[in-house]
């Protein structure tokens, strides 16, 4: 969902991509993404296309042909980024969970000591499990043995703490819509210092042009020589959202989602369903309950949408017919939202034939009462 | 310029990128961009960057390492095409002619016939220089030896005679603005049925994943299997751009260009300008008045945007400080618009010291006068 103010600011008239109202529009973008990252980082920016466009961006400049490439996988965009790795060339190495588990920072660690790898690879928020991955230990072991660390941070960026700088993540990417709630249209991207130092002495040739980063770099920063034309529309739609963050305040913001995700889980376990993510390492933004046996989820789903105009998402991959994915952020996740997506998904479960043990929206209510005592 | 029902059509509220309603808007894109681009193609439809990815897809789709790459160089656009070729391990075998004049048949088929190529590339309108290539004889001598054929028409879709078919062009790319007159952040594509072949013959590994014309085609077409999330915004705004264009019918707009650039350059001409480029392979879109001996092109640009609100690009390469470069397109080609601009362009020439010879606002009124009759 997109606060009408970001609709507005998008349909403003545009400028042209070297006036110099674009580039401060570009730099209030670089200045509230790093807050919302996290960072200090100087090369904080948004790639003129959407979030695999940063994905591929973050593979294309810094894993090399015939380097090794660790990814930690456990869901499909981990999938997505070994794709990417093995079509630069990459030597990619993998280590596995199954879809809906985090790595501890032994096994991580461990990992990455004995592969020693120049790229390690992770995502912080997996869309497709509802995972939340812990970062710190995972950048550790990767210093350590020289490597540089990318994080895909889609699902968490503006709806939970990120903080590349605080866990040691080397390049992370995002999109503009989910925790942004800006329309499709830009990855938002950062670099560490060490990234660009890499970038500066890397010598293997750059395959892609359209997402050089060197060569943005020279457009946004400093020179502001002519590399492609921004979509200067979704920047304006951009900026917007992210002083619609900076005025609710990060934190506030996490903390909302974070509540809000609490009250969630409280209900859907009220109603006897299981969350498929162990609690610790559960995403606020993208919750996925667990389908009761018995049930088929695509009823219950398209109940909710016919009868209550509400989408969840289905799990697919090794969690086809097996989670609903629940997304719960931006301006959607509110106390209101969650009592009633609770009553709209409990009425669907019951005329799909799954008798709820307890009432989930009253045991939400019950949890907002409480948090407020 | 962009009208104000395509800014609201844009900021209407998004739907899911894998949304019937989405692939409704793609389909409509699709009908209208082949009107406009003058083709059958089914593969017809937006890449989500800006023109520049569209000059990537192009290229990295079809140019493979190590084959040969003719490009049609005359212009800064060719050299973009060029360096991308490089980038992409191509071979690249250039024909080279000064910025501002065109390629004529018996020189381009001469060139591709030696070379023999495995694609050759040229840029329909050059923005750089204000020059339309002619397209048939080079798409039938690449065509003789095997090649395919790219062509950039990021400058003429929309605003002039495209024609993919009747010229046989195999691969085009171009942009959401200019004679679109969309916002900048979609880039057009068409594939022949001869370039979707060889795709499919295709055995050499893919780079990038982006941009993977593959797996666009699957997304977009048929299985709408996803692949990335489209800038849905974007093509709201594209497709009633096209409509708009639709409704005026092509044709229609075409002439209007046509007319309106005549017009322009009769008023030039009596101010005793001369045209860079010569009479014949002249853009509609984009003009290219020499800058008069003496004159500093900065100063006059620079008056017309402070005292009269028109902003006039400046040549660069080796055209910086030898051509205005004076965009007449879209909502902007007018009868009304084509008369203020001289007179402001012919107040700011006198302001710093050019004398002209008559006054080209009154030419062009002549001219239209005389279309009239």
């Amino acid at each position: 969902m997109v606060p009408g103010r970001v609709y507005d600011a998008m349909s403003k008239p545009i400028v042209g991509h070297l006036d110099a109202f674009f580039f401060q529009v570009v730099e209030d973008i670089r200045g509230l993404l790093r807050t919302a990252f996290g960072t200090e980082n100087t090369f904080t920016m948004a790639i003129s296309g959407t979030g695999s466009a940063g994905m591929e961006a973050a593979v294309a400049n810094f894993v090399e042909p015939g380097s090794k490439f660790v990814v930690l996988a456990n869901g499909f965009f981990c999938d997505r980024i070994t794709e990417m790795g093995k079509r630069y060339g990459a030597e990619v190495v993998r280590l596995e969970k199954p879809w809906g588990e985090a790595f501890s920072d032994a096994e991580a660690t461990e990992f990455i000591r004995n592969e020693k790898p120049r790229v390690v690879a992770f995502v912080q928020a997996e869309t497709s499990t509802g995972v939340f991955q812990a970062s710190k230990a995972i950048c550790a072991a990767a210093h350590e043995v020289g490597a540089l660390v990318i994080a895909d941070v889609v699902t968490s960026l503006g709806g939970m703490p990120v903080q590349l700088d605080a866990n040691g993540i080397d390049i992370a990417y995002s999109c503009s819509q989910k925790g942004l709630s800006c329309p499709p249209g830009l990855a938002p991207i950062s670099l560490s210092p060490r990234a660009i130092e890499w970038l500066r002495a890397k010598t293997t040739p750059q395959r892609t042009w359209y997402l050089d980063l060197k060569l943005l770099d020279q457009y946004y920063d400093g020179a502001h020589r002519y590399h492609h034309t921004a979509p200067i529309s979704m920047f304006y739609a951009l900026r917007e959202a992210l002083v619609s963050i900076a005025e609710e305040g990060v934190e506030n913001r996490w903390a909302r989602h974070q509540r809000n995700h609490l009250a969630f889980v409280a209900g859907i376990e009220a109603m006897g369903l299981k969350m498929h993510v162990a609690e610790g390492p559960r995403l606020c933004t993208l919750n996925t309950p667990r389908v009761p046996e018995g049930i088929d989820d695509l009823k219950v789903r398209q109940r909710l949408l016919a009868e209550h105009d509400i989408d969840v998402a289905g799990g697919f991959g090794p969690l086809a017919g097996k989670v609903f994915r629940v997304g719960i952020m931006g301006p959607l996740s509110t106390v209101e939202n969650v009592l009633m997506l609770l009553d709209a998904f409990e009425k669907c479960l019951r005329a799909e034939g799954y008798q709820p043990a307890a009432s989930g929206r009253e045991a939400a209510a019950a949890f907002y009462a409480s948090q407020k005592s």
